[in-house]
């Protein structure tokens, strides 16, 4: 193989010759073998995107003349289209804040830079990694702001997918309006509930997570450019600090502005970190809602097999024609991947020391994990599982049935104590609860037909309140 | 001892005879012996203002009559002022979804509402725990309400005290705003940088921290009063469910709303991990500027030495004069005991099944007790670490005049590659990196003036841009 | 109210007058107001043991003159007998790595033991907190050496009742043996299995945990008495260091030892984490253990009915008869507690720097009480839930009955996919699988009865494989 | 492309012609689109062993013919080997258990079987995934086992390279033992100790980490082959449970052998729960040993500089010279990873039901990354950080000569008291301590020589203790 010798402050290195990368690439890749996955694409846009609004700044505040900085824009439109992606070779993990991150899309940008100059890969002179592609900036705001727009445009593409899911579930929460099925607190037969009722739940804790997510996002759209090393905007110019944000927003049609205190912004992670908890809350609720969904299609025979899901794929080596929800089980894994990463990012946050936050790559690497997977994970689960699923009318009807749940409904009327004794009895002795109130000359089979109405159970009210009046009220 | 004896379904029980608990509690008592600490007064003083609500809304809608309501609402109103304190006695940890707690509380109103009656304690004919004092309610409406109720209220006085850490934050910014220290980034010198600043960045994310917590603590006031055993307000009237949250709003003085959704509001529980979450996301602030504050504490000869705070308590049994930063090392503390409760309410919060998740309890424990101990915590940091400390401005001014980090300033005028050969040498041979550049030639003792002040550095801007012109910009 | 003027380096303050503690409390209880929990009563107990051992050790190598150290071993005594417990009154959460904890214990016995020296409370001339009760010792030596101390005898206890719950499960898996109940994976039908294999894998596993935390808890036996301020034992003769360990060890009648590098085991916390990483896997697994419980007692006509247990309290405010498995769920939720206690300690031990890690405080608050919560909730469990429990025979057999699991005993005799097309066929049709097979001359309803046998299913072995000789075995 | 047709129990489907892989990876293709990411190569690598030493078993015990048996034991052979590798396309999170790992797994061996016995892909009359790769197994058993194999191999890997950073540590406490630098408790100044001694304690606790990870993956070793669906062994002969486990440790070399009880080893997970918390308590021991190296790192004019370390890579993109301490950083960061992953494999574990946690994947995923990171990050760390540190023996000495911490040694002599009230003025007035004590006549010049001497101060002992004798010991 053919090689060019870089050097930096530390001594020579030889890289390939046909290489993008450059010599700080290459100690980045010899000190970092640490997870074999190189940093997340979406954050590699985003930082091309930074990188030519950057150069665009720079040449509208005249510290970098055109040529120059029009092959650095021309370059970082290439990269940001998703050109020259194998040369993106850092790894996830990695000590120094994105040092390395920001000097891999440096020397990539500045060798194809160089060629749209007319000049050879490493003749850095005519436009070099630090001080024309890094001009006015720093790792230390060119990364925080690249993480935050990635995570924006991912966070984005999650809103949409839990908005599928929002509306899965109420188009289910109509369809299942009318199936009557045993309610569980405890996993104790409790009232009857509708099962379009429980879909409205989850549609509406579903639809509370999109905006939790959504109003976090938010913070993700101040970004830090114009800060430099430590906030204070050293070696950048203010009309280039007012340039570069506009043209950055501008560029990515969305809403991004400088932040209040560039000090704050550089130093403190909790947009990352509120954003993560946040993903964090959703997992646990969709954690709970896939259990409870896993649980209402167990069975077929030994379980409560009260909703079908569409089989996805044979459940089992071993035994022939089972069928797993492998759907909801992959909500239920994802959802403690995004908490797990949650901890992580808990961790690196708490990790800052003055005036910056070296633990940068490994929240990157968790955030955008989160962002990605919960969005997946969820896109398929409306496809493969809440799209198809039927409700198992007569089963729940059975339940409701059978259950002495009902027995609550006859408080006002006996008593809770009456009541309670009603239910052991006939659990003791297998006599319906009806045969034990008309042998007690309790209520009349009229009044029970009123009172004990599945379907009027499931909305508020007493029924048969107009037999309280004569019989008072305690 | 004299006792009563009481029943319930389950057969009887000796209670002692002057006791306002009775059968239900004694049993959680020898249930639930776990962590020894009893629920949390704000719970108890909660549930009591909830109780007074429901008397009062049943007796409006003429469910209960008025000698029996009121006497309860004259019970919950002692209890809701602090009387009968040590009657409430079950164990916070408690399997049953706070049954325990809203059966000890239904007790003991119903005893001291018996005595109000002119009936003996146990007389429950006349006043029952179950068919009067929860008349209209299930646990599983009353508890979640009065959880949201008690976190309310924590919320409050948390906002108020870290309202006052950012203001102490925004008066250190001011007062030291005129001293000058050395950035760090790594740990490793950077560029200068006011303390004033960074005690802005301390202002500015505590800012958010209370914007954050705020606003997660506008969902604990929909509540979920009238939804009874799983949501349907199975036995609630509709216009009781109207009734008891205007009562209960009117009575606290806050705005607390029925959920919109009383199945959702039953079932799920991210009311509290969003909650939670907020109040972990400013655990993870609070203890990076109490690193920060230590870092720049220590010493006094042996470390960095910026910041003087005020003494609070000999630091060492042993070494003599010793005076540690424990103020700050009691936020850190306590900010890993909240980051480690909202993993539990995590926990429980997914841990949630169908209708109700039973967790209650533990997550109400951690909820409650991560509030308290986190307003506690800034209390006594701001009264007695943040108000009386000092910077160490000669020290600060020192580290700077000794530091190689001002050369940033340099990269416009000498590009970064002889910029870092400089410091390079300047650490080897001792020379001051003035010197060096005086013997190359590279600038005049006036340019060099103008570029490398420290003050201009932490202002945004290219020092000694004028400069630039001349040379060209790369 | 009386009191006495104390000093410190810092100023007088006024103690009242008939306390035993002294000035440097009275700064703990003011700037540490967090929890409102005093310190665990174990770690005070075990602390006292510690300046016993010390002030004879201290005797022993004539530090400490005889009249004095006899007062203070007297005092030592009283305290660990469980006297002046009122005395101990600094907070849980608390900054200083102890420092408070301990000099509430040095003044307390300094001053117990000037009443017994016949002088007043304060006279510290005669008998000091610091020069006679603290001699030889540091904060950084007694207080990690009485959390192991108090952490050991919480384990032992544990472990006591960890015993006790597996041969709870063992009783079960022996009673069990004949209940042949549906194998269920990802919730649905598998295979059959006895109930008293499933009760046997509790046992087994809960066995690994007794041998995993018990070896964790000997690391706890390496104490650093003798480190004094950072591990180097500045101030303590090596004779008493020798001494001091066995005197301790020998009071309390445990292999307590001199850890073998106290640099080491003053600034390592390992023994914390590895005991509380223990803990939570314990936690987890018991987790595990009652959720299939609750499954398999939900019911009982709505759920799965498998397992009646013992009714302990009405499970509802307002479903009369109602009983919930609170004996199971308190179990959950001291294990949600415990895993979260394992995540703060891992967090204060993360921030340990260089010679000590100084969030002890926090740690030892949430390692005792998980110990003792996890202690406290199994031995409930067991004395409440597991003895009583009964297995419902005719269900489970019902359910073994009804599915099609049992289909995968004819893979080798049909292969996997013929057996899949039956199934598959069975469930849309309702025809029994038996029927398709005689349809389809498949097998005879001999071999049928052979191969199908749900008893023969649970142990190893493919059942009639004797009619594979002839067939071949693909 | 070409096509051929597969089908299974829900239908059919279109396989690429040249692909290894059959309709259920296809499947499991179009339902798992989440991380991206495929199974780790490693659990490949351990899965094709089992599949070959259950070929074999199958082979000796009958069930197998041999010409089908050795195909599948060649292919097998191959697969280990790394031939086939873009075959395994799976994403590494799935719902399911691993039946999809598993299946890609039947699948590929299956054609790669075929070809080698003359067939095409696809004739699974001749070679079945099902019937014959898959005999006597199910994935309930084959997954469990090969995550046993593949994370003791990872192990062994660890464990070589936490022996590497042991003695890495060792070499430099022996270095290191003559610099005398500052102990620091709660980052203030303590008393002297010997850089050697911290150096020594990083090496005790390494060493623990080795005993505690290894001890952890002995449990590994009790592997689950023979358990089938749910630990019972339906299917499987006794002599093949034998035989396969015999042939899978002579295969690999390693003491794997059959669990004890089956049931309990498919259903329980606690082998990678107690493995991962090993690997937790190891991370952060880690990190706060990087942590302290960070700290000691600091500066070099702002800071602590205590310690140089190699350059590894110009540490900033703006600020030229700089270099940070990236290595010990990336090993701060895979900790937190480490710790994340732990998290999520506690939450997947609680999550296991019944005879099978189906959340297998999820821990797979994670424990393997823990693992190869870990190792990865310490591999680098010792490398490229630790074998070139170098101490700044005089900033050390400095620091101890200008600190007040060493008064301690006169406590003995003068009593806590004064000690500390000569301290006070010697902060306030800048006067030394020896000249305080002269001028008090509180000690002699030749008696402060030796009480005062710094290197005496990092061993035990009361230095002057003969003076004590004239003096009296309180």
């Amino acid at each position: 193989m053919d090689y060019r010798t870089e050097k930096d402050f530390l001594g020579e290195k030889q890289v390939p010759a046909d290489a993008y990368y450059g010599v700080q690439t290459l100690r980045a890749m010899e000190n970092f073998p640490i997870t074999g996955v190189p940093v997340h694409q979406e954050l590699i846009w985003a930082l091309a995107h930074v990188k030519r609004a950057a150069a665009l700044a720079n040449m509208k505040t005249k510290m970098l003349r055109a040529p120059i900085g029009e092959a650095i824009v021309k370059a970082a439109e290439e990269v940001a289209g998703g050109a020259l992606a194998s040369q993106f070779i850092v790894d996830s993990i990695q000590g120094g804040a994105g040092t390395s991150i920001n000097m891999n899309m440096n020397e990539v940008l500045a060798n194809r830079a160089l060629e749209h100059l007319g000049h050879r890969k490493g003749e850095y002179f005519y436009c070099s990694p630090n001080n024309h592609v890094n001009m006015s900036q720093s790792t230390n705001d060119t990364i925080p702001t690249a993480i935050r727009i990635a995570a924006h445009r991912l966070t984005k593409s999650l809103l949409e997918t839990l908005g599928r899911l929002r509306e899965g579930f109420e188009a289910k929460a109509s369809k299942f309006d009318g199936v009557i099925k045993m309610g569980r607190t405890h996993l104790q037969d409790a009232v009857p509930i509708r099962m379009g009722q429980s879909f409205g739940a989850y549609a509406a804790v579903t639809a509370r997570d999109v905006v939790r997510i959504a109003r976090a996002a938010e913070q993700l759209l101040a970004v830090n450019m114009g800060a430099t090393a430590v906030g204070t905007g050293l070696n950048a110019k203010p009309s280039y600090i007012r340039e570069v944000v506009s043209l950055l927003a501008e560029d990515l049609g969305i809403p991004a502005h400088a932040a209040a205190n560039l000090v704050d912004a550089t130093q403190n992670t909790d947009a990352y970190t509120e954003l993560s908890a946040s993903l964090k809350v959703c997992a646990v609720n969709l954690s709970k809602i896939c259990n409870d969904i896993r649980l209402m299609a167990s069975g077929p025979r030994a379980g409560l097999n009260e909703l079908d899901l569409p089989p996805r794929q044979p459940g089992s080596s071993i035994m022939p024609g089972k069928v797993n929800p492998v759907m909801a089980e992959v909500v239920n894994q994802t959802a403690f991947q995004v908490i797990g990463n949650d901890h992580t990012i808990c961790l690196a946050s708490e990790a800052g020391q003055f005036e910056l936050n070296v633990m940068g790559p490994v929240i990157a690497f968790n955030l955008l994990q989160s962002l990605k997977i919960l969005r997946n994970a969820v896109d398929v689960f409306v496809r493969f599982a809440l799209d198809g699923m039927e409700a198992n009318r007569e089963r729940c009807a059975d339940y409701v049935h059978d259950s002495f749940g009902i027995v609550t409904a006859l408080n006002p009327h006996l008593g809770y104590e009456v009541a309670a004794q009603l239910v052991k009895e006939a659990l003791k002795t297998g006599t319906p609860i009806r045969d034990l109130i008309l042998e007690r000359h309790l209520l009349t089979p009229e009044e029970m037909d009123v009172i004990l109405d599945p379907v009027q159970m499931t909305t508020p009210g007493i029924a048969g309140e107009w037999l309280l009046t004569e019989r008072g009220t305690e």
